[in-house]
Formats: C-alpha cells, structure tokens, sequence
C-alpha cells in the first residue's frame, strides 16, 4: 500500500493512519510516496501519485489524503483501477488513476466507537478502508456505487510547468515531438530561451538550461549540476512557448 | 513497532536504530511517528508519542528517544501497558503511556562487544530492549522492577497552546465542556477573541479563527485554509483565557 | 534493504525506487538511511552509508544513489561485501563498504519495455538489480567482473570536520589516541580552541566546546544543549589542528 498526504513529517497524523491499517491488515507493506505535498494542493498530490502509482506491482492499494474539504461535502472514493486501487476524498486527488476504474462512495460509520473524526476522515475513514482491500475484501462491499468523480480543472491550452522537482528540475506538459534532439524549435521561458535538448543531464554545459525527456516521460527544463528554477525564475504554472518550424531567423540574440 | 525521537531524518541514527532491531527481531514491522522532535524537547515528544500510540493495535512497542541526559544518571525505562509496551529514558516522554505500567530499569551490558556508546543508547541501549520485547522476551527479564518514573511537569492551572500543528492548527488543554457550541463563551488567544466553535473546518469562513475538537479529543484553534499560529501569532505555552457564562456584555469590540 | 540518495522527500522518486523493488522482490524489508544527502554530495553520502551500514544485519543489502554523472561514462555498481550487498554508481559513494568487495558492472538491459530511463537509473537499474541481489540471486549474474572501483578523493593529511549532524555536533577525523582525556593537547578549531574531552554530553559545562567519542567511534566538537557548528561557526571541511605535548606553555589566553 502506498500513503500520499500533504500531512508532512512532524506530527503523528502519517503514523496514526499507518496503526489503523495494520491493526485491520497486519500484513499491509506501507510505503511513503510523499507527505510534503503542499497543505491543500490537490494538483501537487495529483501530480506527485499519478507519476509514482506506474512504480508499483498489480493490485497496489493508493491511499491519498489531500482534503482541505473534510467533513463537507464532498464524496469518499474507494476505486478498483486497471492496476489496482484507489482511496481518498473525490476531489480531483486521485483522478490520475481513475480511468477506467469502477468506484465506490464510502461512508462513516454512524456506530463506530470511538466516533469518527469530523476533521481527520484519513485515519478514520479513508485508512480503514484502505486496509479493508489490502486484506481482500471486495471493493462492492465498501459503499454504494458511485458513477462519476471529480476531474482536475482542466489546464490552458498553452504549455507550462507542472512540477519543480527536489533538483531544481522543472516538469513541463510540454509534447516531446513538438521539440526533438537538432530540431528547428525554441521555447521561451520566462525571460530565457532554450534551444537544445539532451538524453541525459551530463551532456549540458555547465550553465547551459536544456529540455531533456524526464523518467516519466515528460519533458523537462534542467540545468547540470544547478537548479533550474531558481536560475531561470520558473514556478508551478509558468507558461512556456513552444515556437516551431522557425521561418524566421531563430531569436538567437535572446538566448543566454 | 513506532519510533519516536529527535534526531532528525538528515543523518543516519535513526536508520542505526533500524538496523540494530531486525537484527534482533528480523519480522519486526517499524513505523515511524516523528524524529522531528524538537531537538531535546521532551514534552513535544510526549505529546506526539501520547497522541499517536491509541492509533495502534494491541502489544505495539513504542520505542521512543528525546534524551538531552543521556549517558547520564536517568535510568532507562521498559514498560508494560495495558496496551503494549514502552521504552525509552526515565525522564517525562514515556510518562502518557505509563499509567498503569509495569516497569524495569535497563542496564548497559558491561561484557558487549563492541561496548554500548555513552552518547547512543537508542542504538545500544533502548533499540535492543525494544526488538527483545518485539520478539516475545517478558518484560521482566530486561532489567529490574523499577516502582516510579519521571513525570512530566505539570502545567500551570491555566489554559494554554500544547502543540502547534503542519497546518499551523494549536492544540489547546481546553475542556471542550466548556466551549460548547452556541454558549455564551469567549476565549482570548494572544490579542485575539475567539466566540465561535464549528465541528469541520469547512464551516468558518474564510480568515475566521474558530474553535474545533481535533481528531484527538482536544480544542484547537485553527483558520480554515489558513495558519492559525502565524496570523494570530500564537505558539507552544501561549496562555489563554477562557470566559465562560459572561454575565457583562460580551466584548465584542475585541472581536477581530 | 537500505536506501540512501539525494532524492529528498518531497517527490516520488524514492517510492518508484521501492515499488520496483516490490514488484521483484515481495518480501525485501526496506529502511531508509537517508535521503537528506545534499544533491550530488557524494562524499557525504558515503559518509552516512559508511557509518549506518554497520548497524545492520549480515546479508543486508545496501543501494545508494548519489549520482550526478547518471547517463554519463562512470559504471554502473553491484557488490558482495564480507557483510552483505552493495548496488549503486561507482563514483566513491560505496567506496566505505567495497574493502574485499566482489564487484560486478551492471548494464541497461537494451530490450527492457518501457526502455530505462538515461536520467533515473535509481529506479531503472539500480533498484532492480538490489531486488535481485534481495531475491537470492547470484551477483555474478548480474553483471561482467569488475576489477576495481573508483575511490573516494584523499582529504589531505590535516584533520578536518566530516561531517556536522541534526544536533550541530562537528564530526572529525581526529585519531582519538591523539586526545586522551585529561591529555596534554589543545584542538584549534576555527577561532576557538578546545581542551577538555567528556564521555557524554551532560559532562559538559554549558555552553563549554568539549571533544567526546561519537557512537561510531571518531571525535565529535560538541556543546551541550547547544549547536557546536553554529556557535563555533564551523562547516564540512574545515581544518583543525590537533597541538600535542606541548612543551611551550599552553595557549590558555586563546580559550573562550
């Protein structure tokens, strides 16, 4: 089983999921994809579970808890996927991996003693029925069937960052045919223009800002042995332009 | 098992820990609750550890390590609980699970190779005992019966902040009986009066501090999507004041 | 298995790590040393698996990934070791443990669907291989012999700072019979001069710069209750001079 919060690694909150879960599934095998999504980011959580589920064998339960909305409306999804499972708030946090799943409203148990929590629905709804599949029992016995969920609002059509990474890197929806290795294309980024693209971060010159197709596929806008995003000023949500098929004379003057 | 301590997730001693449990009990199943402690803060350690340990299941062991005197003169504890079993220095940070513990008092082993660190006995000294309890070995043949442990200090009479959360929520000593929702009440927090309790966040509005019982037990006072701690300047040991059944008008103007 | 890199905790990388290994090797125990490594600083990860390593059980295996040169010329590792395993880039960060090692040289399997990433070979080829190692097989099937590794740079034959920990304690590489307790010795350190080596912490006067004997054996600089590093003012790297039997009368006037 897999834990995605934004519940970060000072308090207890990652951990009293983690002993509800092996008190129902005392065999589960706890791993932590990240508790450092920003507080409330359901695109950051998105993001970050969507790239890590393809990581994990078949029959994975993702259990994911970015929920500024507990105790609201808004509906507890347990998924069956393709790959395996799926459980948090419906708020866009798990869509990554719902495509083709079948899925479940779940809800609190009006007889639970102690009562649930109205404001920590990961420990005392969303952990036990994580653990409740890891185990084996059926997804139809978790909750009325539900059949839509909440997508993430969609993007502009324009490119842009959609992650900076630990190293600076930063992630781009950018199409990696639009910008092949000796093309004729340019990507404006902020005030910097970038021209070359590499297959791994060493072939850059020191200094030298690159595309390089990522390991999950993804273009990316690195700098070797330095921080991308802080050298080019880029954040989540910059807007990049992809020019190509330059018949004018490339902007070369531009290019730092 | 759960571990709790101050060291910190940079160096390896946490990992030292690790490596010297399932030595000793290789099915050991570990979980974190927080090596981000304050360093030598012992009563945040006790807080985090008191607050986690009822998440999970019956005969966990909780090895826990905030120890400013170590190498010192306090003993070193093992524990039996109604619920499972502590270990860890005899100084307050064990002292919520040990109310009706059995007790012995640890003792290094002169004849180890190599000898046991005068500045590690998470590693050498609590690590050991705790894997020993893990695999089955009784309580009583890790040390001697021990009568009392260290308590915490207590806490003045007054109301105050016990713990300032990730999301900047302040866990507060106030009886909720006291602050029901719709009484006639306030509570002033630094220069701030708050007068209103919700069940979930979701419910303030915007920029409103409330109060909410956590999923604990316990009053806080948190800004929904907001840092209750940063924007009304409140941290751990802040006192505040509960007004209860006003007889004089209600001081609204202090209302922010 | 342990698990040390520059990856941090806020992204996925380290979980696709371990959902790889997952899905090869079920049953592989996975404790994180670290992943707090400063990006690209392999000597100072080399220093936190050299020091953890010990801690573990024989047949431990140990993948490390500080890797800045990935997708470039420097070979991919795998290792016996007297005690256990060792997968990672063969750029000095598994050089503490590769003593008697056996050493083979991974290769990208050419026909892997999807293809190995040229940026991530943590998650593509390195944690394969120490699942596989996990798993029982052999290490000659993974790879060609190797018959050499790349060493970690000599530090010059002055003692210096190797590393300073969470607490702010100054690790050294100063040779412990060189500063016996109540010795005729003086450490310069930076503008401060130490005289005086404790066995444990709470030995120390407050706010008294003192030397004691680290849980893995060397010399640490350190204050008790306080941050030896910051109010020395002293980093990674920093040379000290260890002055013995002095024959001029000490330099006391230099003694904070």
């Amino acid at each position: 089983m897999t834990l995605t919060t934004d519940f970060g690694l000072t308090d207890s909150y990652v951990a009293e999921m983690k002993g509800r879960i092996l008190g129902l599934c005392p065999d589960a095998v706890l791993v932590d994809i990240s508790h450092q999504v920003p507080p409330g980011d359901i695109a950051a959580g998105a993001f970050i579970l969507g790239r890590a589920a393809g990581a994990f064998p078949p029959g994975t339960v993702h259990l994911a808890v970015v929920d500024p909305g507990v105790g609201g409306s808004r509906p507890a999804l347990a998924a069956a996927t393709p790959d395996g499972f799926a459980v948090g708030p419906d708020n866009g946090l798990l869509a990554p991996l719902l495509g083709e799943a079948r899925l479940v409203r779940l809800a609190m148990d009006p007889q639970a003693m102690p009562p649930a929590s109205a404001t920590f629905h990961g420990r005392d709804l969303f952990a036990p029925a994580a653990a409740h599949l890891a185990a084996g029992t059926p997804l139809e016995q978790l909750g009325e069937p539900l059949d839509t969920y909440q997508q993430l609002p969609a993007r502009g059509a324009a490119c842009s960052v959609l992650h900076v990474d630990h190293f600076g890197n930063c992630v781009t929806d950018i199409d990696p045919k639009e910008v092949p290795a000796g093309g004729d294309w340019q990507v404006l980024a902020g005030s910097h223009t970038i021209t070359r693209r590499v297959t791994a971060y060493h072939e850059a010159a020191t200094d030298e800002p690159v595309l390089l197709q990522g390991s999950d596929g993804r273009i990316e806008i690195a700098i070797r042995d330095g921080r991308a995003a802080a050298t080019l000023k880029l954040a989540v949500g910059q807007t990049l332009t992809v020019e190509s098929n330059l018949s004018r004379p490339p902007r070369r003057e531009k290019i730092r």
